[in-house]
């Protein structure tokens, strides 16, 4: 049974991968040239697996975008399976008794060039020990201090489209989902939030598989459609170069967070996986004047 | 006894941190307008306290310029006391039975705008708990791949410089301090070393407080006209375009250690510290393309 339950969700994040690429290289070839020079970006896509010398755990399909409307985008796919460091075990429900785990995601991460227009970043996987669970979520970064704000109606349309992924799934509780988005993705050295929220949820096992999965693709369509839908009304705006400052300090913050705190960045990091992969978050330029 | 030992130390780090503000703004201002431009700058001082409740717990000096030459240095002298978190407290040598400390140090991290003249940082500092130890190092980061060689002669005057400060000390232990240093500033999710090396000790009690002050204080000399000696070689070389990328890549790793590994900086981050001072050690810009 659960063979089938990987197979689809793994099937799905793959295909959700490229329905992101695909929207995101439209947008990057709507940008408009006097704004954002001739040459749009498209997406390079490299496969890696997680061990060369057992092919039979699995690996993924690293997008990344080098463009000119989106600066620097990564739009994985991942499937792996191997076994769980032990004391990395002890914190993983199910992986106590058996270390062994089955991982399947799809992450995006989308720092663009128009400091108008938001950075943002989705994650949505299917994880098996001897439980399984769903989780993810994706919160939206704007960079402008006059947008980071909840009145914003980059902020309300991205807010929106969370709730309405939410709303009609029984297994998922919006409220509850945007405060775990709040508390998370927030700085405590600098008593800041990392940008203006969204949703967060992990460990989603109502007991009925169909509906934890529909819940979990309506969240990669409902911020496909809020993500592109707010470029869209931004990316035609023109920029200051005092804009573009604020922009590469805030980015920053996203540095000091995905390092400092991010559990998927550090673990990975300090546990051998796609170095290459996970570090592609890094945003393209940043200052720490 | 250890109140003269606290007071002869705190006075020697603060006034090593004038000796080298001095020596860099004298450097700042002898670098050459075609390639630096007109204004040499400053160093800007701002006193901090660690607690604005509790101003016997003492501060510092934070030194920071942001200059033609010193694209951004941060030179930095803090006298400090207070009580470690209990979760802390267990790892420190003497503060389990009490966890009450006093510490005071200088610290030094150095970006300079020429790609070619490398990044350097050193620390020393003196702590006392029921326990009390110096500690320190210096470590020298050329941001080219052609310098980043232990051959380079960069490389040899830095380490000549630490072996040096060193030798005439019986309680300093050059071979051992240098594999230390190695050791510590190792990135192992890349496996690279952050630099070429340099010294890096800790809690050294040889049992003979003056001597291991003496040893500390040739440290933070030998630092100085070592590293003054390494700019002053290389300030009038010019640079390429393709340097600079480089020098600004290579300055992510320095990120990726300080906000992964670096212990001064995630304690110090994740425990109320003075943020403003523990992040003026980013380099002032970085890019991840």
């Amino acid at each position: 049974m659960i063979q089938k339950q990987k197979q689809d969700a793994a099937i799905w994040f793959e295909s959700l991968q490229k329905q992101i690429c695909a929207a995101f290289e439209k947008l990057e070839q709507a940008a408009d040239e006097n704004l954002y020079g001739p040459t749009p970006g498209k997406f390079q896509f490299e496969p890696w697996v997680r061990s060369d010398k057992d092919p039979k755990q699995g690996g993924g399909i690293s997008g990344l975008m080098r463009g000119r409307l989106f600066e620097k985008v990564g739009v994985h796919f991942s499937k792996v399976n191997g076994t769980f460091p032990a004391d990395y075990a002890r914190q993983i429900p199910g992986a106590d008794e058996d270390p062994r785990f089955w991982a399947s995601g799809v992450s995006v991460i989308a720092h663009m060039r128009n400091p108008r227009v938001p950075a943002v970043h989705m994650n949505t996987r299917y994880i098996v020990t001897t439980q399984d669970w769903f989780g993810g979520g994706g919160d939206l970064t704007p960079t402008l201090a006059a947008q980071r704000t909840q009145e914003n109606p980059d902020a309300l349309a991205f807010h929106a489209g969370m709730k309405e992924a939410c709303t009609p799934h029984a297994c998922a509780d919006y409220d509850r989902y945007k405060d775990w988005c709040d508390e998370y993705f927030h700085l405590p050295h600098r008593d800041e939030p990392r940008g203006i929220g969204g949703i967060f949820y992990d460990r989603l096992n109502s007991g009925d598989w169909a509906a934890d999965f529909a819940f979990t693709k309506d969240v990669g369509l409902a911020f496909l459609r809020t993500y592109t839908d707010i470029v869209r009304g931004r990316m035609s705006e023109s920029w200051t170069d005092t804009e573009r400052e604020e922009q590469l300090i805030l980015r920053g913050r996203y540095v000091e967070f995905n390092l400092l705190y991010d559990r998927g960045t550090t673990f990975g990091l300090k546990t051998g996986g796609n170095v290459k992969t996970i570090l592609s978050s890094m945003p393209p330029i940043v200052k720490w004047p």
